[in-house]
């Protein structure tokens, strides 16, 4: 009885001190009964429990195992929501970047920020900068329909990468079913090369004139197929291109025969040396016409090119 | 006696173990005797506490009516923020949009989000898409200044619209009194469009040659005038165009007689086949110098072509 | 003994009534034995607890003292980050904005947000507006590697400027490390100006044929140098124009002999009419290759001209 008194008086002080407010200083009970008056702010709270550096801490350190949305924090305390893959191969995959080409015939043209939206310049030999900077843009809702970055793309302290091809305006909850190609490493070759893309990328620039075809290509690393195999890949970027690389890699940073830096073979490694027909992103091309987000792959099938190339981290 | 002793052992308990911290792990109290010690984090509180998916609910579920910045997540967990107008005809209203013209001479230029900020194309019979995807830009606050478009454009469940033009630059408390033109609808027409505009153009496509005038006009509500009515509409687009559109409603996805489609004729109704002069929005436009988020406005008034649109749901 | 069981009872209910839940309505704990379960959760919690309009009311009316990442709110309820100099001259330093010059010889294209990203119009007098307007862009994080301006560059009311010269880049954690310049007004000028640049720019507008060099230079004040000193400034800007100012101060809204406008003068006073070698932002010029954030810095040193400009309010 003396039990149910105290838990009554102090279930009363907490209906009048706890977070909620209507006015200004004064504050307002957010939950009767153990149970929250508002759910929308239950569901918030919820989100902020397993508040961490990336999905991957949220489902191995917090337990939380269902795909969506979540919030994240940078080592610096910078707060940002993003997309939670819990679901393929274990989970813990974190939505970090999106390439989205808006306008395949526009050479690096307005929103072709993973290569240049200043013109196809000389001056600019790694064009924007933009794998290898912090600047972001976009949201994760609209990754199918624009260009996107977060900062876990420079923060996350990861091992290996997913990679997703989802068509065009694709609404998140349709993704993974309508997914062209989808595949993971679990080399953990990020380990070696500053645990991210950001990293990775001050290590070896996306920068014309930096190296040479073949003798200067970047890390590669074998992938495992969560949607699609190695026919399936080669495919996507059409017969014409089918001998120029092997199937079933994920490569970064490569140059072609003019030294034209490429920052990734999404699901190839080159074996010749024009990538610009199936790797993307980029800097300054002597060539105008392989400027853009999706460099020179008008050869590839629509389902790739008219895709949104979506990047996680675990 | 007893419960003055329960109170205040109570309360200590919670001012060692609500909220505020100033370390990273020792939590310290954020109320002292029913008061926010820090009144910014009261009011904080106090929007999380009528947290909602829309304007409408915060006011119709939580009671909050008070004109200001709120806190909304969509149905899939992105938080964001935006203007409620909880007072127009019973409130409830979501800031969603607006649009916004930064240069009436600039043709599908840079800032020209809701037609095409890459030139008039033919090969972008939509434009940029923005009026069926789910990109987002802009803030609330500056949505006088510069194009907006918040998640509750597509996530929200509506049933009207309100639409209020604000001179270029006004500041948010000065909204109301300074807007030209204020109206919204009580048709509920939304409903049966999806419950938003971005439904509603996945229905009526804003693209080139995907309809003729006249047969394949979209829908169109009635409208109840907040602020100036009828005539001052028509006057606000000016005498040349008057005897081409009615007034009094609000109309969406039209084609002129070249079958460019505009996206949104704020007021007016055409009932002629040159809406470039008083719709807005747009995709590919066969005459270059009709490409633009104000279309070929040029003769309207300047309190007109010098105001940004506004958009509510409710 | 009495107060012991007060104490466990109180806390049990704790546990099952604060923030935290998995589902959407059930509570759960989120601090056990007065530590957070989760350290990020509390980092977080810390930060609200000293939410507030400014990292000057950050610093005196709620004692954080560490530099870093703060949630600030407008007084309008828009909630934001960016980054707190608690430690200069007393610190309490909010940071508002950057001019970053992307590409030094794109002249008014796109990137060049303080100036026009519309090309060098001289239907666009004042260009994009930035100065004084509320558009916002960019994050704190990435403020070296792209323009960025948050809410608090029109919202918050302060008396001084802070300057730093941070090159292109560079991680926060090193931004005063490598400034190239750093200073400091203690002259409150601002606080006659209306409290913030907003409101000085409404006052001394950034527009092209709005007055004329000399006679009407906007407000100047004198400098306190945290990095470099007078000598310094003078050589960063290049011995060309040594003679056309004078070191140790701050300008706004100058004019060249054309009657074009500059908003921002880092370091300097000018005493001849050729500000565009050392004076940054602007709206239209009547010479082509004068326009961008950058100006006509060419002849400047690379460690100016590549590096970006923060701006911060105390």
């Amino acid at each position: 009885m003396l039990r149910f008194i105290f838990f009554l008086m102090c279930l009363l002080q907490l209906r009048h001190t706890t977070l909620g407010v209507v006015g200004a200083v004064t504050p307002k009970p957010i939950i009767i009964n153990g149970t929250y008056i508002n759910p929308e702010l239950g569901k918030y709270h919820a989100r902020l429990r397993v508040l961490a550096r990336s999905c991957r801490d949220i489902k191995e350190i917090h337990g939380a195992s269902q795909d969506g949305m979540y919030i994240l924090t940078t080592e610096s305390g910078t707060y940002y929501q993003t997309f939670c893959d819990m679901t393929t191969a274990g989970g813990g995959w974190t939505l970090v970047a999106s390439v989205h080409e808006n306008n395949i015939k526009g050479k690096c043209s307005l929103g072709d920020r993973w290569s240049s939206q200043q013109g196809n310049d000389p001056d600019l030999p790694e064009g924007d900068g933009t794998w290898a900077n912090t600047v972001t843009f976009g949201s994760a809702e609209a990754s199918t329909s624009d260009d996107y970055k977060n900062p876990g793309y420079y923060d996350i302290s990861a091992q290996d990468v997913s990679v997703w091809h989802v068509p065009n305006n694709e609404q998140l909850t349709s993704w993974t079913s309508s997914a062209v190609l989808r595949y993971h490493t679990d080399s953990q070759f990020l380990t070696e090369h500053g645990g991210n893309l950001y990293h990775l990328f001050k290590k070896y620039p996306v920068k014309f004139g930096a190296g040479q075809c073949k003798s200067d290509m970047g890390p590669s690393s074998p992938v495992v197929y969560d949607t699609g195999d190695k026919d399936s890949t080669a495919n996507l970027y059409g017969p014409p291109v089918g001998k120029e690389f092997e199937s079933g890699f994920i490569t970064f940073r490569v140059f072609n025969a003019d030294q034209a830096a490429m920052a990734m073979c999404s699901g190839v490694k080159p074996t010749e040396c024009n990538p610009q027909h199936y790797c993307i992103g980029g800097g300054y091309f002597s060539g105008r016409q392989q400027c853009g987000d999706f460099t020179a792959l008008e050869q590839a099938s629509k389902n790739l090119t008219q895709s949104a190339v979506l990047l996680f981290y675990r």
